[in-house]
């Protein structure tokens, strides 16, 4: 029986909380806030559960197998840290860390001790997600072209982090999972509206070796909800439009053949085009956090190393750090 | 009467030939083609309208007040220059010219025979754009923070120009006669997926002098048309789908309001939220191109600059040629 | 503080239970079920509320104040006439009965024993249909013509009760809610596909006297799931999709005019149509059983008669039976 | 080569000269309409057909080979009779007559003279309705279910025939091209609101022996409008919406299983339900109007019957019939 400590308890803890004590395998032991509001939520959905506003306590505690930091990302490193450090294996939220250099430090420091670390880029849990690996590995997509995602709302501005690092990991951590290939560099572009000089839009193009490039739209200014991922390949073609509940995956035969043209500037030769059949595959409906929640058992219990792991996790926070310094440059590349 | 020559009968050709030839104050004289089977087209369809292949003859007409330039951009500037020097007012496709100089060089003989240049941003004259043109004006919008458009679908691939030279010219023009203030540079990034070296795939910002940015996401390479706009203002924001007949333009009384926070990193204070009702004005549907025709033969008629003369014609090929300055390194920032 | 005793806890029972239990002036003493896992789920989720399967204990037990049945239709009147009989007030799922005989008897014995009867029709209290109240009321739709429903998908296939007694009750109550005139008759047709003899599609009119009718479309046999109301005024209508999360109800400026015509066979004239703008208020969220609940015991506690009462549902009944009765018969008109 | 004459160039008249002229084998030979304006529009369009005022001179020209009949529907039996009479091919608009008897009248004479008969029930030369007609006879949907569809939109009243007369021979000839099996009987709901006792909405329920049921949703009066079709079967479900230009026909692999249940009143057994892929083939888009000009050119050239022919428009001519008796006595069953 894997038994948590869970340290934060605001937007996201209580599903953590709620997950993590309905699986098989695991129970949450205690629960520290250092809000008392907070702590009183979980006496009263969760009873059994102990609360604590002394991390330093719930850390050092026999009886807490892992911690689950649930906190904003500034806080990440030294609550990890002591984590580890205590001998707990972690399940952190993300983005990892504020940094790379914190983040390769909590991987040494996880790596010495023997502990997992598990960096919870929920998404990579997902129906959908797994569908899309799938489809890809499948070769049905063929050679990939392009990853273009729009993820834009009203809303949830952050006071602490701008808009890259508030929503770009769900895209890097989902476009590392899906895309087989390193990225080379990253430009980006943004603004910020008000007096606060934290980003609320930004355009991210990352860059891969080969034929192939990323784009991302992120902006906590938009008038609607838009989650909406294309991915271009040479075969067939996918919209991803995560917000309904049927058809979150469609599949395109359509594509480009690029003709031998014996084109004039009068008359230029036209490409051809394949336009056939869409597809939407069923997509297994589940909830992505309990399934992460168990997998991240599973790797405990039979001491396996988790596919987002904290190298995983550092993968994306370097991208975010070549974000935000291309975009603090106006556009220019950042190699990775 | 004014009537025209047309040099061109490709794809748009035939669109400007119908809308000339049925508006008051106009005729088609004669029209002009290398390719024998179009002006077969022009005979079938146009049987009292004259078909020539010698442009030279066409241009130096007596017959003739005004000649259309419909083929395609590499060919603009030398077709346009013999047009001007023979006196005859010019109605232009866009983009203008293949350069800003070219394009400075034709104002210029335009300026000293006193001849009239359109360039024929269709856009400009839709029930759509003049429609979100007027909620600006009315201060509907209030400060603008952003124009964030997408213009994409599988095809018509160009052999002469990239996805910048043959969609941008939509985007730029249409946020040059919506957005009142100078953009002020540009970054981009793209990529050709193909052996031939021209982008399919690009993404465009424009910085603005102060609180506003402008994005541009456009290629030949999505399996799905969009064609949706989204501007946002402090006061309320606008999402524009072109591709729907009914309800083109929504207007969102969304926005949020820049609270003073006493936050912390574990509880940062939130933004406050305006989410109102949404509004959807009837959208004037006329043929965009028959209104830009009459407004033609009208400024020439009462010797009045048109508002989409030349000058905005190389306004858009001046931001053109940044941006695939820009593009061609990567995404640094271009200053115009 | 309304003590309530809830019998039946299988797909509704659970939120009764939930919103009973969390709103002020309420509380939930004792759970019946005859499933004993129902009851373990009661007792898991709700440590402090007493279970029992003796609905005859449940009921004559001096800590209730208020029964709520949860059960299949069937079952209604035996339950709800021993509570009225004990004098509990009485909370009971839609539809009310499966007869008007029996709602008229409940309605009976409620009066003279000055008990509260409200029947769950939870639609009536959710910010959508009060919207569209608020918006008939204020005259925005003029003279009603029309209320026309489709509530169809794939499933829950009930084997009990046809489709008319399972979903025509939302339709039937929302219209009663919103149109002011009373039915005269109804005509209906429908079909059983499988040899069970229950209807699983039915289509519903509904005759007014004067100038107005409604249609019901309702299905278990539909691959895809759709819940859209069109309301049509001779001043405007309303289209309400409840399957978004967005702008669920679009106000059209739309509608006709009777032209005088001068008619002829081969150019009959037209009438003249409008053709406005669209507009989607903001339409307030919440959880339309919570509202309810806190309804039930504010009517109970001010002894106010709630207007979803025995005889709201009692005309919920009466439709339904004449509904059935015309289906049976092909399509008879079958007179309120 | 086939000489068409035409009578009647109103809304649908010049798509019929437009095609006629257009497709190998046939031409247009006059164009007979009683309002100067029209003749007037042909003159200028096409110039090389003549325009007369004089019916019954047109119909004995030895120069025509074939009517086609473009007026309103009242007119349609003496116009045809005549040019039957007079040895002409017929091509007539839908519906095909006032009344089944004029039909029947119709059809003898042409068997009796050996002319062909066609009835223009565009649809069923759609790219749509033959991808539907070939899904359902290879099986796809296995035995069908229903066949549902709704086509209201705002407008177009007709001042001579009600929404039945107008609206319902799409549905009908849609649905007899694409159902194997023949209708029963109707029942159909309806309203005039206006004071011309001509019904403006209408709502018909088709009977077929066996296991199936149809039903249609015609309007004037919606403030949207809506073309779609469903058609659920035992093994898939189509959902075909004419409005969009991609993907108009989704083939959802959902249905659902009568399992054996072991019911109780307190908690029935459920059906069980498939719910797979959705899939949306490809469809061949062209001009309906083109192919069946080329197919009426075909069937006399080669002396074969046209599916389409005049039995095919009697049988829809009965079902309205039946539908506008029905309608009359509120709802009662009329058998066919």
């Amino acid at each position: 029986m894997l038994r948590l400590g869970v340290v934060g308890y605001g937007y996201w803890g209580p599903n953590i909380v709620r997950n993590f004590s309905s699986i098989p395998g695991a129970s949450v032991h205690s629960v520290c806030d250092v809000d008392a509001r907070a702590l009183g939520m979980v006496k009263k959905n969760f009873p059994k559960i102990e609360i604590t506003d002394d991390y330093d306590a719930l850390v050092k505690s026999r009886r807490i197998d892992a911690v689950a930091v649930v906190t904003p990302v500034s806080t990440h490193y030294e609550l990890a840290k002591k984590a580890l450090l205590n001998g707990k294996h972690l399940f952190i939220e993300k983005p990892f860390t504020a940094s790379s250099a914190q983040a390769e430090e909590l991987i040494e420091i996880a790596e010495r001790k023997k502990l997992t670390i598990m960096v919870d880029h929920t998404f990579l849990f997902t129906g959908a997600v797994n569908k899309i690996k799938e489809l890809i590995s499948d070769g049905l997509l063929g050679e990939l072209y392009y990853f273009d995602s729009t993820r834009i709302n009203l809303g949830l501005f952050q006071k602490d982090v701008n808009v890259v690092w508030d929503l770009a990991p769900h895209d890097l951590s989902i476009m590392n999972f899906l895309i087989d290939r390193p990225p080379v560099a990253i430009a980006a572009t943004g603004i910020s509206h008000f007096d606060d000089d934290i980003e609320n839009v930004a355009y991210i193009t990352v860059y891969f070796s080969g034929n192939m490039i990323a784009h991302f739209n992120i902006s906590w200014l938009s008038p609607v909800k838009i989650r909406t991922t294309l991915i271009g390949g040479d075969k067939r073609m996918i919209v991803w439009n995560d917000l309904v509940s049927d058809e979150k995956i469609r599949i395109y035969d359509r594509g480009v053949d690029n003709g031998h043209a014996d084109a004039t500037p009068v008359h230029p030769a036209q490409m051809s085009y394949r336009s056939g059949d869409m597809w939407a595959p069923k997509v297994e409906e589940c909830e992505a956090l309990r399934r992460e929640a168990e997998y991240f058992v599973d790797c405990i219990d039979n001491n396996r190393k988790p596919f987002n792991d904290g190298r995983t996790g550092l993968d994306v926070v370097r991208m975010i750090e070549a974000t935000v310094k291309s975009l603090k440059m106006g556009g220019e590349v950042v190699y990775l």
